[in-house]
Formats: C-alpha cells, structure tokens, sequence
C-alpha cells in the first residue's frame, strides 16, 4: 500500500552564488513544496508514494511532475488544469544575511483548486496513509475544502493521516483566519508535527515560552484526541549558515528527544522541517514502536537535508544512519 | 521633452543554451516588454525618455525598474504596488523548432490598474510624446481604462501619442474583445503600427491577401483620420534562426518600403518590432519629413535587434546606420 | 500492453559551447543510448514503455535510472550490476568542423551482461513490442546471448520484435563479426532499419550505389521473410550544422519515401535515427497501415530531433506532425 | 541637495568559484570603486546621490556608467575620455588563503585627469556634500590636483566634505608621497575616516600600539582643526572567511564604540569600509546627533556588507537597522 | 633546431553567448594574440617551438605563459618584467552584427620593451626559423627596436625569417608611420604575409583593385628582394558568422591558388591569419618545394581555424588535412 | 638532475556548487592523482620534475599531459597506449555531508600496464629522485612489475627513491594482497609517508591506538632500515568543511612535529596528503638537515591545498611559508 501526499509542487527561483534579488541574472531551478519534499524522502527511503496535486497544462507542469517522477514517486493521479504553476524566489542567505522567499504562488492550479476535480476515491484506494500540510488549507478556500473532502474519503477507507502544521503567516490571504479552518481538519489526523507558534494561530493551544515541550504536547494530544503522535522541532539560528537542530516526538504517554545536532557551513536549509516529517512517517511505518529510534531518524533526516541542495532530500536510509550513529562527515567516502 | 512609454516591464526566464523548457535547470533572466524596449532603444539614442508603470513593491519589482535606469530611461514616476510581477517564460527556438512562449503575467501590478492610481498629469507635462502598445488593454478592463485616462490628458497637453497595436490572442482574457475596445484608443493617435491580422482583429479594418498595402493603410488612414503615419512590417520566417524583414511606412500621401533584411543565424527575434517601432518614433522626431530615411532607419534597428541577447536593443545610432548602409556584419571592427 | 526497450542507457559527457575535448574544463552529463532513445520518444507520445537494462549499482546508475523515469519510462525491471556506467563523450562538432564521439563504455554493466542475470520472462510478459539495436550484440558476447536468450521467450509470448542494425565499427571488439552474430538475431524481427552498409556489414546483404532502395530493401526482406517492414534513412551531411534528412520505409509491397527535410542551424543530431526508429514504431502501432503517413511521421520526429540538446527527443506528438504539416519554424509560438 | 561623490569607478575581474587567477577561465565582471559604493549604498537609504568621474568613452565606460544609474545614482556630470577604463582583478581568498587584489588601473581616465577637465562648479552647485578617498590623490598627480580643484570650490559653495584616508601603499607610485600630499587635501575635510597606518603614513600623526583610540582620533582632530567627525574601523582578521568588525566615532568631544561583529562565512568583504563610510554619512545627515546610533548604523552596514557578492552592498536601511537589533540572520524570511 | 616566434600574448576577455559588452556580467578568458597563436599551431602539428616575449611577474603572465606550455610551446626565454599584461576584449559579432576588438594592451611588458632587455642569442642560436608580425613594431618605438635587434642576430646565425605584416591602424599610436618603419624589418624577411592594404600601408607598395594579385605579389618580390614566398588570403564577410576564404602563395616564379572555402556557422574567426601563417611555415619546412600544397595546408588551417574557440587554433595535421580533402564536417567521427 | 614522479594521472569529474551525484547535469573537470599532484607542487616551487605514466592515444590523454605540462612538468618520457584514461568522480561533500569518490579507473593505459612498455631507462638517467605511491601497485599485478622494473633502475643509477603507502582498500582488487606486493618495493625506498592503518595493511607492522608516533616510526624504520626520513600526518575531520592537520617526520634519530592547523572552510581537500609528501620531498632537497623546518614546510603546504580547487596545490613557496609563519589569510593581498 502507498503513502498519498497530498500539497503543491512550485517552480523554486534562486539566484546562484548567494546572489541577492537584485543581482540575479540567473535563477537555478528546481520543483519542491512542503508535501513533494515529504513524497520524495518517502521513495528515496523505498516506500511506495504517489503524489495528488492539479498543476496547469503546460511544460512547467510536465517538468514539474518529472521531476517527480524522476525520483520514483508515482505522478498517475494528478491532475492537470489551472492559470499557471506557483512559483516561489528564494534569495539564499549567508552568514549574518538570512535568507529571504518570494512567494509567487496565487492564482495556481492548486489555489484555484474546487471540490471534485481530484479524484480522491482511486487515490486513496491504493493508499494507506495520507498526507498534508497547512499549506494547502491556507492557499484558499477551494483547497481547504478539497483536502477536506479527501480527509473525509480517508477516514472511510481507514487510511492514516499526518499533518505538519506549516503555518506561514503570509500566505492566509483570502478571508480565513487559521483557527476557524485548521482544527476541524486536523480532526483527522493521527500524526501531527508542529510548533508553539502553529499550535497557538492553527489550533488555539495556548502556551508560554516556559510551557514544557512535554505539557504543551500533552495539551495539544488532550485537544485533539485522535493523534497518535505529535512531534515538534526546534532550531537555534546562529546565523544564515550555522543552525541547531532538534527533534521531540510524544506518543501520548512520553516525550522522547533527539540528540541535538550542529549544523555548520549549511548548503540549503529549504525542506528540513520536511526531510523531519518523512522521517516520521517512515520511522512511524517501519521502525514498529521504538519512539526514541524514530525521533532519532527524523533528526538526522532533517539535518541531512542542510547539505542537499534544492527541494528534495536526496539521501538514502544508510546516510541517515550514518549521520545518527556520529559520523561527523570529515573523512572522504571512497 | 521627454517621451512617455506607458506599458508594462515583465520579468523574462528562459533557459540558456536553447534548452527547452522541460531540460530547464537555469533560467536566463532580463527585464523587458514591448514598451519597455521602445524605451530603452530611444534612450540609446539620445532620447530624453521616461517610463510609466506599476510594479510590486519587492526586489523583483525593485530589479526592472533598474533596467531601466541602467540603461538610462527615467523611472521616477513608476508606482509601486500590486500583488506580483508579470513573467513570461521563453524558450528560444532554433532551425525547425519555434520560439515558444508562456505568458504567466495575469494578476501583476500593470494587470491590476485601476484609474486614479497613477499621475498621468506631472508624467505627461514634461512629455511631448506617449507611447502605448495594445498590450496594455488586453491586459484587464482596468488597465484599459487607466490608458484611456492618460490619452484623454495627453489629449489636452498637446501630447503627440503613437500605438503599436501588437496583438496577442493569448493575451485578451477579461471578456472584452480587441474590436470593441481599441477603436476607441487608436482614436488618441498620431502614429499607428500594426499589421493585417491586427488591423482587422483590433480595428475591424477588412481586407485579403490581395490587397496592397497601400490600399490597406490608406484603409486605416481613412478610418483614423486622426493618424499622420501608419506603418508595418513584413517578416518571412524561413526558419526559427533565419528570417527576412521589411518595414512600410506610408504618410498619407505614399508609400515608403525599406530594404528588405535578410536575417541568417539570428540571435533574439524578441523586441524587433519594438526596435521598429522605436526607430520609427525617433525618425519622426529627429529626421524630418524624410520618411524614406525614417523607414530606412527603423527597419534598421529592427534587423539589428536579431542580433543583440534580451529584450532591449542595445546599440547605438551608429550600428544602425551602418547597417543601413550596407555594413553585412563580415568585418572585424577592431 | 507495454514497448520493451532492450539496451545500454549512458552517461554522455560533452564539452558545452563547441569547446573541443582538450579545451573541455566543464562537461554538460546527460544520460542517453540508442534504446533508451527509443524508449522516451514513445513514452513522450503517449505509450506505455518499459526499458529493460543493467546498469552499476552506484550513484551514477540510479541516475541513469532516474532520467529515464523522469520522462516517463517505467524502470521496474532494469538490472543493478556490473563494474562501471558506460561513458561517451561527445565534441559537437559544428560547421566544417565535425563531431566526435569518443566510447568508454567497455566493461560496463551491459557489456559484462551474461545470460541469466536478467528477468526475461515478467519483462515481456507485460508487453507486446521489444526493441532492441545492434549495439548491444556488439558489445560483447554475453550481452548477444542475453539478447538471444530475451528473442526466444518473445518470440514464444508472440511478442513483436523490431531491430536497428545501427552499425559501429568501432563497438565490435570481443572476436566475433557482425555478420557472424547478427543474422540469426535480425531473424527474430518483424520490423527492420538499416542502411546499405550495414544491411551488408551486418547481413552479407551486397549492393552498389546503383542498387535502388526499392531493390536494396526487397533484397532484405527476401533474406529474412519474418520482416514485415524494412526502413531506411538519408542524410546528407552539408556541414556539422547543415545536412537533409529523408526516410524510406518498404512493407514488402512498395516503398514510401518521405519528404526530404532541410535542417539548418542544427543543435544536436545525436539521437535523429532513433527517433526516427520510435516513430516508425508508434507509427506502426497507431497509424494502422497508412504506411506513407507513418515514414512522415518518423522523419518529421528525426528532423525535430536535430533542435533538442541532449540525446532524447523531447518532443510531443503535436509538435512532429506540425514538422510534417510544413511548419518551418519561422513563427514565435505564443 | 545632493550629495557629490568624487572618484574612480573600476572593472573589477574576479575568478568564480574562488579559483585562483592562474585557474582562471572566466572572469566574474562587477564596476565598483571606493567612492562609487559610498554613492550606491546612500542610493540604497534614499539620499540623493550624483557621481564624479571619468571613463574612457568605449563601452566598457558606459557599462561602468550603467551600473551606478542600476542602482540609482545620477551619472550626469561624469566625463568621456582618457585612454582605458581602471581595472583591477580579485582572487577571493577562503579559510586560511587570503584575497588578492592585482590593480591594473594605471593610465585610466581617472588617473589622467588634469585640472580644468570636469564641470566642478555646475556639479557642487546641486550638491551640499562632497566625499572623496585618498585613493584619488595617490592615482596622479592631475587627479590630485583636480581633487584640489573641487575642494576649493566645495569651500566657496559651503558643500560639506568627506574623506576616508584609504591608504594603498601600491598605489602610489607617480613619486609624490602621501604625507606631501594628503595633509592640505584633508585641510578641506569636515569628516575623516582612517586607521592608525593612514594617520601615520597619509597625516603624519605618530602613534604607538598602545596610544588608545580616544587619544589617536583626539591627536588627529587637534592637528586638523575643521574636522568636526573622526572615526575609524577595528577588524580582526581570523581568517579570509570570519572577521570581526567595529567602527569607532569621535566627534570631537567623545568616543562612540558600535558593538563588534562576529563575521563567520563572508562572501565578499571588498567595499566594507566603503559601505561603513556610506552609513557615516547617511548617520550625519539623518540622524541628528545620535553619535552612537551613527556608529551603530555605519558598522551595521558594513557588517552587512560582507554578504554581498561585488563591490556595491546592496542593502536597504532596513536590512541594517535588523542587523543593528540583532538579528543573527539565522530565520528565513518569508 | 627550433622556430622562434616572438610576439605578444594577451589575455582575450570576451562576453560569453554573443552577449554586447555593455551586457557581460561574465567574460572568458584565454590568452592569445597573433604570433602566439602561430607558435600554438606549429607545436600541434609536431614542430619545436619556442616563444619569446615579455610578461609582467605577476599570476596573469604566469597564466599566460602556462598556457603556451600546455599546448607545447617552450617557454624558458620569456622574460619577467613589465607594468601589466596586455588585454583584448573581444565582442563577438553574429549574423548581421560585426565582432568589436577593444584593445587595452598600451603600457604591457612588451610595449615597454627595450633593447637589450631580451636575451636574443640564447634564443636564437637553438632555433633555425624566427616569425614575427607587424603588430610588435607597432606597439612602441622599444618594441622595433627590439624585434631590430633580434633579425640582426638572426642574420648573423643564419635564421630564416618569416613575417606577418598584420596592420592594425588602431596600434600604431606612438608617433612613428608604419612606411617609416616596416620596409627595414622586412628587408630581413624570407617569408611575408599580407594583403594589398598592408603592402602599401607598411610597404608602400601602390596598387588598384584591378592590379592582378600576381602582378602585386611580384611588384611585393621586386621591391624586397630576399623575400623567398609571398602570400596573400582573401576572406569574402557575408556575414559575421558566414565568410569564404581562400589564400595565395607566389615563389618567386608562379602564383598559386588555394581552393576557396565557404566557411558557415562560424565560432571564432579571430586568429584565421594566424593559422594560415603557421600553415605556410609548416608546409614551406616539411613539404619541400609543392607549393601548391603549402597554400592548399595554410588555407585548410585557416579555414578550421574559424570552427575552433578561442585564439589558437587546437588541432591536429590530420584535421587540416581531411578538410583539405573535402571533408564537409557533416559526418560524426566514431 | 630531476624529480622522477611515476604513476597514474586521472580525469576527474565532480558536480559543481556542492551537488550530488544524482543532481548532476555538469562536471567540473580537472586532471588529478596523486603522483601528478606531487609532481606539479614541486614544480611550482622551481623543482626540474619529470612525469612518467601511459595515457590513451586520444584527446582525453593529450589533454591529461597538457595540464602537467602547464605547470611547468615535463611529459617527454609519458607513453600513448592502452585503453582509456582512468576516471575518479568526486562529490564534494560539505559540513556534515561527507565527500565521496567513485573509482572508475580500471582498465586505464596506466592499469594495463606491463614491465617493458615504458622507457624507465632514458627517464631516470635524467634523474636524481623517484617518487612513486601504493596506488599504482594496487591497480594490477602489471602495474606492481612496472614499478619494480623501475625501482631496480633506481637502484642501480642510485636515484633516490621516496614513496607514499596512501592505501585504498577499494583499489586493491586484482587479487594480490598489499602485504604480499608492498614490503618489496618499499625496500627500495629512502622516504616513506604512511600512516597508522597503511603501516599495518601494506606492511604488516603492528601497532595498537598507544603506541606512540615515536614508537610506530621507529618499529617502520627498524623493519625497512634503508629508510632515512619516515613521515605520517594527521588529520581530525570535525565536519566536511572543517578539519584539523598536523605532519610528524622522523629522521631515525628523532620525531619532529609541526604546528597543527585549523583549517575552517575547506575548499578542496583532495590532495593534500600529495602536497605533504611534495613538501617533504622539496624540504629534504632544499632545507639541508632541518627536519623542523622541512615537516613544517610540508604541513604549511598540505594545509594551504585545502584551499586550491582540484587535485593540484597550485601555490608558490611564499605562500607556503607565509602560512606556516603564522598568515591566517584574514587579510587582503594588495
């Protein structure tokens, strides 16, 4: 059986070279977004995934689920339609510049998403586990409903659903606030990722910063009785190109961390929080009940991702490995 | 004085190395646009020019204004505002394959004007000369009406005002139809370049491949009495990189052809017409009533535009000239 | 039912901008083989298509991998093993200067093939059409066995077979000769393309200058009697950038010969008779017995191939037919 | 009113990718020079800015030309002439390899400059700031008699000066010595910026490791009584990668320390004087009397400056005023 | 025994992608110039040569002279010393657009060369051919004298010489006319090439378009006595990327004709002559009296001179040679 | 007399800008290996060096010669033959992504080498020194022979013979063991680098984590007592950017140390084990008996390639020496 995720994939601009906006004669590009990423670590990692997205009929769409494809996730029930392909800028920072993001995305295929143009049934129907963000709830209304309709064809097939909270401020544009469309969907879910700041605007959980990690996933789990797992992450931005980064995962009964790692001379930040997300849901799918080795994977995942460029975490299981057991990187693999 | 070029400044991706969209991994990236070139080219020239338009207030927005200051036209009464920048993706063809492009410009800050919310009145007071192609209404009603309200000022300030009606099917998306709103505008002007199918598609202006141009532009001449010059352009496309180019102008009384250009190993077709038109406005402007030269020239800088990377035809007068004279391009100019 | 595409996928390395090969401080990679050319050309039309081959179980493998399924291709049977990627590099070659193609594909997966190492059986279960070329018979004696070996359980599965004799000198390394091996092999196919000298390097077939393409292809089929249809191309190589391109195709009645294509300005000719093979194919398989129409067909896609960078002809079905509809690619596309 | 910045603008050829010149296949191609960042980083915050110079009338001239109008800084007093454009090559030194800057600007425009060649009155006279280098007078002996030429009409008109010392002991090589030169030039100077070495060598102000800043800058106001603002900048060179970085003001009655910057991961430091220069003047225009919000300011910009590829920092107030707070530039903006 | 060129190398900054200069962002480099390019060629083609010239003692000098190295040409003569290295920026033409040389190589090492400055014995006394080319005298009154210097010895050892008359109006910029000072130089030539300007230019030898190449090759012999071969080349600018060329050699007795060759799809004509020269010294040592053969070699090298990027001309006898036997450049060589 | 350096010089490919294999679709290429390293660093510090390998008859081989021959190595004695040119591709890694290097150099010119095929005689009359490393006896029984044949010519001209173990478990895979190849070439040598784990493999010493370099050294120089000078370095990987590097040489008598370096933003690590071993040959020629100086040489030198990109440590021996007393290259060269 398959994981279905669920999101948009967007055409990602950067300038080369650390160059700014203003400088770029250039722009590198890649495909990526939230879920794709998920999808892809998932197939990097041998699971089986399909990707349910609606992209414009036009070669940045084909190219768009080609580059899917190329890393072995099933592209046979997306959909194509809509005014263009969403598009994201990333101006790559350095050092004491951070990085900056354009979002260039309205008016795409997915935000003009509607009920009834995915075909949810055969999707799901193939699949045991769905995935989303909230992403895709904040893009507008069309998509808030259309991930409601599959969340609801989910449930009725007893397919597992995850979510990563996601929330970016600037992208609830269309009338809706977080809190009146978020908790009703994360209703769904039996696995969920988020933060302080997600659990307060997307789910009204209020905390302060001397909340434990513990108690404040225990509340959100009390809200939500349906999830399974929630897990959080934390980053300390020492500057644009040396993070920390931590993961923390509570099964309803207790919370397990990860160690922490150092992330020195980082390549491209863009996708960690999702290289952390598939790294649950394969750890959730194939490591049975071992918490402590799931967060673990997870982390690592996610730190890994920090020195791939691009989107996609393009890694394999055994890189992951290698990088919880300590390997620090410093000796050539030959 | 100053010419006033109102229009729209996009930014253009397209991948290097004649890459088709699909094998994209780069994208080459200027500013241009139909009147921006125009702008541009007269600039070169030794114009006094200024450009009029409305472009969001982030880096992109930032970054085609600055184009246009690079290349010495005056920005000081571009607005900022809008939701994103108008783009449109090219993928240059070569032999038999087909230049190829995706307009991804609807929803941008010129797509998105409204009347009132640029100062036609301090842009057009230290101008002598407007220019507008017939993009910009096909772009929305908005925008539409906002160049109506520029050409009823320019009306009252003496302002010379020259059209380009440019005609792009793909381009007139609002529900309006080019027959029932450009009559209106084509009214405003002194000077008109177009060619059959939009004399026809925009104007209503009926005729068969049987008819001379002669006959056809004293067609338009008698329709839009206002108008002084009217003028064309004639291209053989005998393949993606070879191609021939003829201008015709006809002043009311005669007709004046220009060489005929054969084009071989073209670099960039992009902007041709609008180094046409360019040439047409400063022959107008700087070379008397000698409209053989002045057909002679703009044709001139269209030819040599092929020739030159980008939207903008950045050449001198004397490159133009030169050609004109006969200059094939086989010399070192050392 | 699916195509099975039997052959070498490779990594081509090429000096970018007509550098020569001492020059070279860059290589553009691009992944590419006669079969795997074959194989994406169908898959780009619409059909469904398989490759089988064996490739190292390394980086570079899984690339090779990867860019086959990014256009489309179904990778589920291919083989992991074997010393090393076959390498080619190419110098494009450009005006009076010609190409050169340098192999360094000895000792690869598929040249180290042995008889057993692949699975036949489920690969052809699933298809009705298996390709194959005469380079991999001339790789090296097991991979002429592997290929035998895959001939006779298709020919049990009445499966159709077609063959590009695709004769290089310089590959036939290992002891036999062509004419030793490949009788027995072309034996198998329905479906033939070869040209005069490798119909008599490869098949003893002799014939002079004079010999018509009528003759020379009836001479053929009477040789091997299972051949339903023989094809032929022509090329006349003006310059490196320059050269006429026409098909024949006989069907043991008559031969159709197609227009002759004129193709200046030329971007990469690498690839132009396999898709000229993957249009007779799809032709043969969707154009019922309109034989003229299907050598169109197949040419139009071989002269379209001459425009794309890289060894696959990315190319829709829309796009050839407006080749052979007379589109000279004169016109922008917007 | 404007502010005049007066001096050379460069060619500036750097290898990419840190290679070293005699690796070098490509030249990275950026115009910059001391005095034109100072004029593009206060483009950047808003101010007014007209450019002094003189660029050979090629085309290389007119792109150095272009690229300051890019960023909004008014070209209209610069001079055509002179015999080559001032180049000078960098290789960007990594970890424990240090930068190298090979000038090749001798015998440019600038350099043979002569009294009486540049409109000094019609550009002071829109202007009520005046900002000049050291490097200028070390060029030649016209083009510090030209400086002298300026300063004078500066002091006529009541135009405020500036100068930051820019001792290159490389550059001087027409015979002069900077203590013959420099003292009666600074005379003019209502600001100064300079190290211990530039005192020493340009002002022949004796000063020992141990003489502390507030005495140093103390001795120079006394022996330069107009000089209303001293500073001077404090890096520690850890390695080519990771500096640290304050800026010190004296104005006369006290000394203003900025906090120090810790600089790990630079990118390109060339133009950090420049760019605190620039904030020292922006901060003395803008910023009343605030001396330390002035430092602050300068060093902030400075610090920033250092994550800008080429010689502009291309940055808004903003960008400063954030890294001033504190941000570390570890939080992607989005 | 080895030939001696002596000559200037120059670093060759042009704007990649036929981009205009005002454009370049990026600028290749490679190291060139006429009497370099000849040594490259004749070390290609198995002679022994050995350069001499003078380059500053920094990493561009030693950049050049590496490159020399890498292709074969000795280098242990050359001298350190010298302001800078001289530099040409080339804008390469196409189409109907003319390549642009800017030269910036005033002040270089070998513009201030003096006599006594080289070691001309040493040199000398290993070498049985010295080529030189018009453009050293042209650089400076030292640079004459020097190259003086030099034929004097190379009489005195009994050295063939061999000189490319190569008038560049641009270079001769120090006072002196070239009839003042080429007639005694090439009074040491047994070799000479040239064309009708440069004869009467630097020879002053008077002759109309209708004076027969014969008669002006003979009245070229009369006048300059030892000369042994005189040649001449034609080249026909149909465009920037399309020329013919053919070349001419006189014995003394007969003129001889090489075929013309049409020379399309052009990538880099600079250094056509220069091919042509090394072809004519190659063929005059080892082709003993076939003359015909010899014009027919220096042609070919010419003619795949224009296929090759960069200044020298990298390749081998064999090429030349199959491109004097017709070879089209159509075929790809496997 | 001349430095003899005997082995293999390979293309290297590796993925620009920090990608991954599978991200690849351009190599950056250089020519590299060991040996060839070596040989280039004692050249660029005036050493007369002499390589000896056997490359293919083709453009890949030439061009692989070409580039030692740039820097300044003399290829007279190098052999045409042989299959293809050995290929290492190289992933840079970054933080704490390791490198990665995938061998593809089987069956090179160098691999099928057999005793006879080179000229050891002619190469080593010219020479004073041979070095040689353990790769070449690891790549085939013929290549071990040929080193032997070699070595025993060494002896008997009474050249001097240096050798680095540099093992590489993954090369070793003809069948022989190190231990069963390795003890016996090493008896001809007077300088030895190895470390810890190649003293055990290749030479079957013994030594457990508390045995003291001292002591390691001494029990290698007590089983090879025709050594003179023993030499290991050490290297601490805290990431893949950042490592530590330290040399010890032992003269017999006593161990000397170098400074360790902190070497913070690698650039490129590969090689620097050969920039060591040029350092230590280049010393022990050069700085008579000063074993202190000469380790500290050779370590300044292995740490300053971690910031030259590609195999060569292209730096003077000022550069060397400006690091090792104490340039933390915090500061611009100007």
């Amino acid at each position: 059986m398959r994981i279905l995720c669920f999101g948009e994939i967007l055409l990602r601009l950067s300038p080369p070279n650390a160059y700014r906006f203003v400088q770029a004669r250039l722009f590198d590009a890649v495909y990526g977004g939230s879920e794709a990423n998920v999808a892809v670590s998932l197939a990097q990692w041998g699971e089986q995934v399909s990707f349910l997205t609606r992209v414009p009929d036009n070669e940045l769409g084909q190219a768009a689920l080609g580059a899917l494809a190329q890393q072995g996730v099933d592209i046979s029930h997306c959909k194509r339609g809509g005014e263009r392909l969403g598009i994201y800028f990333l101006e790559q920072g350095i050092g004491r510049r951070a990085s900056k993001v354009l979002y260039d995305r309205a008016h795409s295929g997915m935000a003009d998403l509607k009920p009834g143009m995915l075909d949810w049934q055969s999707a799901l129907e193939q699949a045991d586990w769905l995935h989303w963000s909230g992403i895709t709830p904040a893009l507008s209304q069309g998509a808030a409903q259309t991930l409601m309709e599959g969340l609801e064809i989910a449930k009725k097939l007893d397919v597992k659903v995850s979510c990563d909270l996601n929330y970016r401020a600037s992208l609830w544009k269309y009338g809706a606030s977080p809190a009146s469309v978020m908790p009703e969907l994360v209703g769904f879910a039996d696995v969920l990722l988020g933060d302080r700041k997600s659990f307060l605007t997307c789910l009204g959980i209020n905390s302060t910063k001397e909340t434990s990690p513990d108690t404040l996933l225990a509340m959100v789990g009390k809200t939500f009785p349906r999830l399974r797992f929630i897990a959080m992450t934390r980053r300390d931005g020492i500057s644009a190109s040396h993070n920390t980064y931590q993961g923390l995962l509570h099964d309803g009964l207790q919370l397990r961390m990860s160690q922490s790692y150092d992330l020195p001379d980082m390549l491209d930040r863009i996708g960690g929080g999702d290289a952390f997300m598939a790294g649950l849901i394969h750890g959730l799918r194939k490591m049975s009940d071992d918490t402590q080795q799931i967060v673990e994977f997870a982390t690592a995942a996610a730190a890994f991702k920090h020195y791939v460029a691009g989107d996609f975490n393009l890694c394999d299981e055994v890189e992951v490995r290698d990088l919880m057991a300590g390997n620090t990187g410093g000796k050539v693999n030959r």
